[in-house]
């Protein structure tokens, strides 16, 4: 390597890719392209994965891995470099005993979680770790055990929580640029998050209560009106909390989503599918933040309130349609 | 009769019951124990009624009118005293064209829906008339052509809208009494539709986004959290509007439908048959109130767009579960 060691002070050669769902899988795919070491942690899968080893189709060719390491998350796994996060907020609770074998003095902890706080727990519970977060945008799909379908998208904008830690982006992004995926260096994480919670909060949420996609929302005066209602909620947070939107980001980000493909949003997914909702990390800790503030945000509330409630009583009662 | 005239200076003798279903059957019914002649227009059952008669199911005793004057929209309808509106708010568009021929100078039009602002309209389409106002506490459901089940309660609270006719209530009251009905004279119209509407905005609403009866939303904390939310931002729109709910009346609503039997709003029955939602009288006109007094009423908003997304696709949609 010709890179001076200021730049690039270590190479990033082994990552443990925590969750092989569609998102842990596809980037972990990624990131064997790229010429990591990857070893994949998987739950109800790892037998399949084993076996018949990880297939990922994408518009940037189909890869099919085998045989790759797999590993229960009970079994002692060697350390990696980087342990990628690859769990749905969900599953957060169990993230400190889930992590605490993988993580020794440095190893970097990239989360491409959505939501707010999560890296902050992170760090409060592995303080010998460096933690990164990764804003992504992708769209892909588990289509069956060790089978992924990547549809579109899949850049991923980093930062680290501490700036000490900053120079720790490059091998990281070396690596994912090698394995064809468009990185970027964020100047702030926070910034990013809210901004992509500008979508996540208004499109998400909608989709489950008015059991809806993207488009049939942006169709309808009265559906709209209510993402706009939300997105300008979001702003108002992240501007109380420091990370104010440029003007016009919001007419922007509806126009965006106007001309996007018909969109499932991924809370949809998991509703229609009776799995937990991303709700504590989406919607509650923001309306958090925004009331350490001062700000009451009652859109964004009542939606989460909504939420909380749909979720409750649909995976009571396990008959589609409700 | 004893009462001196100035108390009753006329008396009440015959009534036109303008929509035969669940409201205007079951008053229709009382009315004819009242000792009124009551004159029926009926839309699809028309045929049915005049063949069968009319039955209602009461715990007030069972009832089983036969014959009945029974007409339709377009008969020419002999004169009463007083047309009773037991249409929804969904058919107010048509309320002039059919009140058009039944109204006469000195008629008294009693309107028997919820929610604000019909009675100004029917004060200016019908500056002839006399128009009061009734506030129903009614369990009842049209339960087949020409079958009404009352469940439960039936009082009115009446007011006139224009003060000068406060003397038409008395014998009013007395044919409802008559008929086995207890009535109450309101101070204020206006103070009596704003405080049913603290429980009407957010349970009918509620009970349709959430796909759940009144039980369920308040055994539920972040449901219950929601109507006390929306009946809160009714509070403050009817204290903007000059009608203040008294301290405790929020709490004292909320136990008391906890206490209620499981109960279906109206909303929910009209949502899950397909039919048109009272969004407009409900929701939209109590918004435009505050509106103008310059409040803005966030979460009734919130949940006055939904329904209207709500209604708009399960009408296109007619499978059943959303």
């Amino acid at each position: 390597m010709s890179e001076p060691p200021t730049a690039s002070p270590q190479t990033l050669s082994s990552v443990t890719v925590l969750g092989t769902g569609a998102l842990g899988g596809f980037y972990g795919s990624r990131l064997l392209l790229g010429g990591c070491q990857v070893r994949f942690i998987a739950r109800s899968d790892c037998a399949i994965l084993r076996r018949d080893g990880l297939r990922v189709d994408s518009p940037l060719g189909d890869r099919h891995h085998a045989p790759i390491e797999v590993y229960a998350a009970s079994d002692p796994v060697p350390a990696s470099d980087c342990v990628l996060i690859g769990l749905k907020t969900t599953e957060n609770h169990r993230l400190p005993e889930l992590l605490r074998p993988l993580v020794h003095p440095g190893t970097i902890i990239l989360n491409l979680q959505n939501g707010l706080t999560a890296e902050e727990e992170l760090v409060a519970a592995f303080p010998e770790a460096r933690v990164i977060g990764g804003v992504c945008f992708l769209c892909a799909n588990k289509i069956g055990p060790g089978r992924i379908a990547h549809l579109d998208y899949g850049s991923i904008g980093l930062a680290p929580v501490h700036e000490r830690d900053r120079h720790l982006l490059a091998p990281l992004m070396e690596r994912l640029a090698a394995g064809g995926i468009t990185t970027e260096e964020l100047p702030s994480l926070a910034d990013a998050r809210w901004r992509k919670l500008a979508w996540n909060i208004p499109f998400n949420g909608l989709s489950v209560v008015l059991n809806a996609n993207t488009d049939v929302i942006m169709a309808d005066p009265d559906a709209r009106r209510l993402a706009t209602q939300l997105m300008t909620e979001v702003a108002q947070a992240a501007a109380a909390c420091g990370h104010p939107f440029a003007p016009g980001f919001i007419a922007e980000r509806l126009a965006l989503t106007e001309r996007m493909t018909p969109y499932a949003p991924s809370m949809r997914l998991d509703y229609l599918a009776h799995r937990p909702l991303e709700i504590e990390y989406l919607y509650r800790r923001p309306l958090r933040e925004a009331q350490s503030r001062g700000l009451r945000l009652t859109a964004i509330e009542m939606l989460a309130d909504q939420l909380t409630f749909l979720e409750r009583h649909h995976q009571r009662n396990p008959e589609p349609g409700r």
